[in-house]
């Protein structure tokens, strides 16, 4: 008999039992077996009389079913506040915001002009809660048409700011979850490292949207919406203790019903998830993105058709736009990808021979095996994108385990390398943080000819020459970062 | 320039500093390029009067270093108690507490007894550290020697027990960082849904005594011990809120130097397991268990060979020992094993030409490609445990991703098919708990059956019959226990 609380006998055995700790125990652990159990079991029951508490028949008195409404506006299950609660978003056309390929900007500058309209033209149903400066993360545009909803201000709180900041990210966790349970939509930036801090609240909030689409009178709502910026590949300066992409695991492990990862690449495409993700409901939507000034690889438009595919073959980035390639190279996060253009180029340079294709992954889901996640590409289409029997290096933002996790259930897993962030950094250059995971476009270029090298002879034959050369070319880029302590050079 | 905290200027811009968030921020951006800026820098920098406190060559003045003691015995960082603190702990010989092989019992209430024995032979330098009630975690039977630690109880005080319990993980996990920094044991049980909590400080302290380890200075300190039981396989009565084996991945992730996952299937196992991490230095020692009475399937020296080899063949449940099988079945974790051995069995009946090699895993660790971990098996060890081509099929506790990204690299995995907890759970039987998750004995038979049938001709002709059998069989288990509502029935 399992009865759990703070109240119980006062004594069972000689313990106390009652306002103790033991209350929370089973209070009676042989109330089956022991007659002197059950009688104390009946005595503390009774005394809670519950001959006032309901008729013979063991129905409520009429006192307290008189409680309930008999007008069914006024009981609370039965409200569309309580079961249909969403009002959502009016997002704005994300591609007006759109910028100028071939630029170089911070994707969460422009997220953040996205971010002003979608406030100002939603004044009551959008709020950010962040834990950290809007303004580190540079989604400060928000701040044009709103401010902090300062509460211990009379004079800013007066003023009802959109955005609601605290140091605390299970602050920030519980709010998003009201939020959007009450029919509206939150969004949760943060540095990646430090969202994990709610890797648990975000769980038992999925089991709970779970259990909730499994009835059918409960509607859907409005998704819980993350950004994870200020990377741990720009964290030069802050160093290995902000270093922590776990979260995308976390997301990874929920039902596929539920879980959503996003890795844009650049800034048109991270408006275009974002744009998706304010408007869908039900799901557990990770962005991860960059902060930093970053190259606009394409277009709105190719932005959009990339976003939809959730992957594609970067031709302007291919030999020959990519056809009948010796190597796929595949980048996976904003800066991981920069490595790999720039490792095809130092392959062009290196061995023309080598025909590369580069591929760029936004949506992670679209990675596991066929029929395992709405999003996951056929066998066909997995073999189109990443050709069927080439060697395939992938450089990926997070934790290598979750990718090859991801990749298990596909076709000749043999052919597959992968390099990610593997717990190493300091307060180092950005470029040494590359290197030191091995992430770098000189890792991509090694992974890449080793690759190729397996079946094709004339790469084989130079292999170990080229290998030296890139070598040696990272001895004396380290060199030159060890004495001179600043960024990359141009070697 | 970046210069961070509560100071700053009193006013940059026009917006207010000191004082306020913006002090927090960089206070003076443009200090390189505006000579207003710059100015401002000046000025704040001056107030703190540095003439003060250094001399002309840019060294202290004397009266900051005469702070500095003379005598290196009181110099901090010249303390034996800095930079070696170590203690440890003597662990009793755990082969005291074993059970007998072919009993039934709990792995938590046969550990309690070599912690109690550990406790007192360690009065000074062990403390278990517990976020919920050890005696629900069944490891009460510490208590037959000490007690918890109350502190706002002058009467329990005074009897200074070594069980600190509160409920909140991160401070316990906080009190057990500190404990071991200087020199002790700590132990960290918890229910598994839970320990997710302190994912990022555990993390964080990984991440410190990565750096301690790089220095030669800093000697060897005790390992963060956790115990997960209470897992989510056994929460039928506290459902779904309360599985969440996540925190296996978490240890997965870190760096190998201190990554150590294991699952003892039995007591005896889990013995030997609990002395050697209590004795282990510098690693993240997670040990995931049962707390219900199980059954004991190794001997006190059984064990101790299979601990010491991470996984070995379980001849006992296999088909002529395991020699030369058709399909190989593997378990992982103690309830999941269980089903395992049942499925052995229930192959047995439904086809005897079947040969079936039943595996343990106890050592997750030994499963990543080889070099990759201290404890990873060499392929020619993976071969000889799993066979080189026949197909095996994983019965795994944690999530499937996680064993997926273990195995990437391991030759063949088109053979290897995996089942493993997948968020699927309610306040149902704990049998209906296996059946959800795809993890039953009879999802483990189905498995091999299939897997079996591609090279076996004999298994192949009557697949479509004895899988049909199955899902009767399944079938009639579901109603039984939705009519009764109670566990697995003897069908």
């Amino acid at each position: 008999m399992v009865l759990q609380g703070w109240t119980g006998p006062k004594k069972v055995d000689g313990e106390f039992i009652e306002g103790s700790f033991r209350s929370h125990q089973v209070p009676l652990t042989r109330a089956k077996t022991d007659p002197k159990h059950l009688e104390q079991l009946k005595e503390w029951l009774t005394s809670y009389k519950p001959e006032e508490l309901f008729k013979k028949d063991g129905s409520p008195i009429d006192n307290i079913l008189s409680i309930i409404p008999e007008n069914d506006e006024k009981k609370l299950g039965q409200l569309k506040e309580t079961y249909d609660p969403y009002v959502g978003v009016k997002v704005p056309d994300w591609k007006k915001y759109g910028v100028e390929k071939g630029s170089e900007i911070s994707a969460m500058m422009v997220c953040g002009k996205l971010l002003d309209k979608t406030l100002q033209e939603n004044p009551n149903t959008v709020r950010i809660f962040s834990p950290d400066e809007l303004a580190s993360n540079k989604l400060d545009a928000v701040f044009d048409h709103t401010g902090r909803n300062f509460q211990w201000d009379q004079f800013s709180r007066a003023s009802g700011g959109r955005v609601t900041e605290v140091l605390s990210e299970h602050n920030c966790q519980g709010w998003m979850q009201g939020y959007t349970l009450t029919g509206r939509v939150g969004l949760f930036p943060s540095y990646e490292s430090f969202l994990g801090i709610v890797h648990t609240m975000m769980v038992q909030y999925a089991k709970f949207s779970k259990m909730a689409q499994e009835v059918k009178w409960r509607k859907p709502i409005g998704s819980l919406n993350y950004i994870e910026t200020s990377t741990w590949t720009r964290q030069e300066h802050n160093g290995f203790s902000h270093q922590n992409p776990s979260f995308i695991g976390a997301v990874l492990n929920l039902k596929p019903t539920a879980a959503r990862v996003y890795l844009p690449p650049d800034a048109n495409c991270f408006l275009s998830t974002l744009a998706h993700c304010l408007r869908s409901k039900d799901y557990v939507n990770l962005m991860v993105g960059s902060k930093a000034p970053s190259p606009v690889y394409l277009s709105v438009d190719e932005a959009e058709a990339h976003c939809r595919a959730g992957a594609s073959v970067w031709k302007f980035a291919s030999t020959d736009d990519g056809l009948n390639p010796d190597v796929v190279v595949v980048g996976i996060g904003a800066e991981i990808t920069f490595e790999v253009i720039k490792a095809a180029e130092l392959l062009l340079e290196l061995e023309p021979n080598l025909r590369v294709r580069v591929v760029n992954v936004t949506d992670l889901m679209v990675l596991g095996t066929e029929g395992t996640h709405p999003h996951a590409l056929t066998h066909d289409d997995f073999d189109a994108l990443f050709t069927h029997d080439r060697p395939i290096h992938f450089n990926y933002h997070g934790y290598a385990a979750e990718l090859k996790g991801l990749l298990f259930g596909r076709p000749q897993v043999e052919r597959i390398t992968v390099e990610s962030y593997r717990e190493e950094g300091s307060t180092t250059t950005p470029f040494d943080m590359m290197l030191l995971n091995k992430v770098s476009r000189y890792d991509v270029a090694e992974a890449a000819l080793k690759g190729a090298a397996k079946s094709n002879e004339k790469v084989k034959l130079e292999l170990g020459m080229k290998l030296s050369e890139i070598r040696h070319r990272v001895q004396k880029i380290k060199q030159y970062i060890l004495e001179n302590g600043k960024g990359m050079c141009k070697l």
